[in-house]
């Protein structure tokens, strides 16, 4: 039961083997988990190894190499023939004297592959400094290209059936964020949100279970919000502070991310202007978006919003995303920031986070869009607002409230 | 509030140095985020954009570099001087033009360190193959030496503070392997007991709010049992199926796994066969190890155990364990498996996980261990046995039960 019709693994095979014959690649090594998910439908934690899809350009199927115990796996939810799915020996992981690597690169030249123009995803975390010496050891005479991201850039516009699975998603992104900030107040503790963001994250809807998201639910509150990418502790909620909830909903790997931030209590003003110049520039933003403007465009309409009062962001407006696996659901790619020439086209998607970070204070309010025909949309419906919750619950439960 | 005392911090410091010299390393560029936290308490999920942690042989204190946005955690939340925290800009972040090793080694340059002995953690997930050659094409004049698990190497001894931590990751194991096993029923969909063990990771005691674990918990259920690290789906347990749950309480980084082979309903007698041999093999295996003992000695009286079976486990026994973030709660250090050198010593702590895992059903009953002046101890208080549930509820709430 693979989630997409093998005519589309097939489809995807088929765009990178033109994007390897462009770049000169005759044979590719992909360590990017979504990427290897993408191309085969293989679905595992078991990335923590090395482990690699290899694309042969004149190859009708990839073969999959990974540990021993993986192979199961490879070999019964993919679309991979048995005999293309060569597992490793266990004394490879974690070992000083064996590296996976090595016993990849002698498969790969008892299969012909030695000589020939090799791309790897120099990039990609799953791909160590090491990984590329042991290569470069055991294949003296093939030519290395670097291939970082040619696959995420197939996975930049999204078929339906993607667009299906992250709708899913989105349904999930807001379920979470309904539950997580319904959770907070004065005494309720950061991980006990954390806690419930997750239930409804993974448990997902009646129809669709949740599947976990590349990234923790940030969940920064009082003098940390801030700091971004901060994960929770025991601290509890006080009484005129605010939280910035960043999450995504996951269905089959799909992420829709969405920010928001939520005042216990009447919120300082301070926060209240804030909120008021992101969502005006947001909503300008949204109604502004089209297919044929570039990613810096984008950022363009943003800065101008909100340069009318003073402020100005550092970091970009937000990034393409989709299919992924920790530590990033955002896929590298495309950028909403200055310079980025990438021209939006349907069915690309976009986490758009136009947050505001200060030394003590900040905010987050965002939205996951896709590119339509003739403008975009938001996949969430939640009310683009700063959520203001009573600091504390009418009639307690024992022991939740300080 | 740091985790631990600063003098804790200060002694890890100076055995890391102890190590740099003992190889000729002058300067130490730390990727991996578990060892950044190690050495100065950072702790944020920024680890998916190019950070480092830098150690030079005669200066007192680390140096921080990371994303601007990122700072100010590691201003704030570390014992390290703010001028010490040397931010990139945010065009740096996944780019095309800019890699964030030319910034690092930028700064290297001006802070005198061209020219050193320099350590890079060489098979780190966050020290990529691209960020090896923009770091050696900045730095010509710098000798590169592999320093990879040289810190993980001082982690391997943890602390009387380390073990207070992991103590408490057990409790949050045994009440997330309490709560889930019990959510287990026929028609109860995977991501339900999922959800349920997330939430008492997550929300921890009343006492230790819990932290995310390192790998998220699994629960390969029906044919796919022989499956390690398969992730949760929506697909509803049946009746006479078992159920491999392996997951881990999280405190302040600190992991403590579990796992527990569950049946729904009356166990078939292959998987009560099973169990009584693992839990023998493991009982003799605790029974037996002692400090001074090899780590290969270890396997070695597991091995002997099965072997009277007529069984033999192709994967290691098991691995150090302790600080860590995704995506791996092993540290890399010392396996439990034959040839491995490694002489136990007390404070040292393994995840034993003697799982036996066929073509279509396995089993994983695990322990996290201490070793002790004398022998050893588990973390966690949980029964050892195969875990049997009702197949049905007696009094099922409307809609979960099928």
């Amino acid at each position: 039961m693979l989630p997409f019709d093998i005519v589309e693994y097939q489809t995807r095979l088929k765009k990178t083997k033109e994007r390897m014959e462009d770049k000169g690649i005759e044979v590719l090594l992909v360590s990017d988990p979504a990427n290897m998910n993408y191309l085969t439908g293989y679905d595992a934690w078991s990335f923590y190894v090395h482990q690699m899809l290899v694309i042969i350009i004149d190859q009708p199927q990839p073969i999959w190499m990974g540990r021993y115990m993986d192979a199961g796996g490879a070999r019964t939810k993919t679309w991979l023939y048995e005999e293309n799915v060569i597992p490793y020996p266990d004394y490879y992981v974690n070992s000083s004297t064996h590296h996976p690597m090595d016993f990849i690169a002698q498969i790969l030249t008892e299969i012909g592959q030695a000589n020939r123009a090799i791309g790897v995803e120099m990039d990609n975390y799953y791909f160590s400094a090491k990984a590329f010496e042991r290569l470069k050891a055991n294949l003296p005479n093939a030519t290395f290209k670097d291939a970082d991201l040619l696959v995420n850039h197939v996975r930049l516009i999204k078929s339906d059936q993607e667009i299906e699975y992250m709708r899913r998603a989105a349904r999930i992104a807001e379920q979470a964020m309904a539950k997580g900030t319904e959770s907070i107040r004065a005494g309720v503790r950061e991980c006990d949100t954390a806690a419930e963001i997750y239930y409804n994250m993974v448990s997902g809807t009646k129809e669709y279970g949740g599947d976990y998201p590349a990234i923790v639910p940030f969940l920064p509150s009082g003098e940390n919000t801030g700091i971004p990418h901060l994960t929770w502790t025991d601290r509890p909620f006080q009484e005129g502070e605010t939280v910035n909830i960043e999450l995504a909903g996951c269905y089959k790997r799909y992420h829709v991310p969405l920010a928001r931030t939520v005042s216990i209590g009447k919120p300082p003003s301070q926060i209240v202007n804030l909120t008021n110049i992101v969502v005006e520039a947001l909503n300008d933003v949204l109604e502004s978006v089209k297919p044929g403007m570039t990613c810096g465009e984008v950022d363009g309409v943003w800065k101008r919003n909100i340069k009318k009062y003073g402020i100005e962001k550092e970091a970009r407006l937000g990034y393409s995303v989709g299919l992924n696996y920790p530590p990033d659901w955002g896929e590298h790619t495309a950028s909403l920031r200055s310079g980025d020439l990438t021209i939006l086209q349907p069915n690309m998607t976009f986490h758009m986070i136009p947050a505001l970070w200060f030394e003590r204070h900040g905010i987050e309010i965002s939205e996951t869009i896709r590119i339509t025909e003739k403008g975009c949309e938001t996949f969430t419906n939640f009310p683009r607002e700063l959520i203001v919750r009573e600091p504390f619950m009418i009639n307690p439960p024992g022991g939740i409230i300080s």
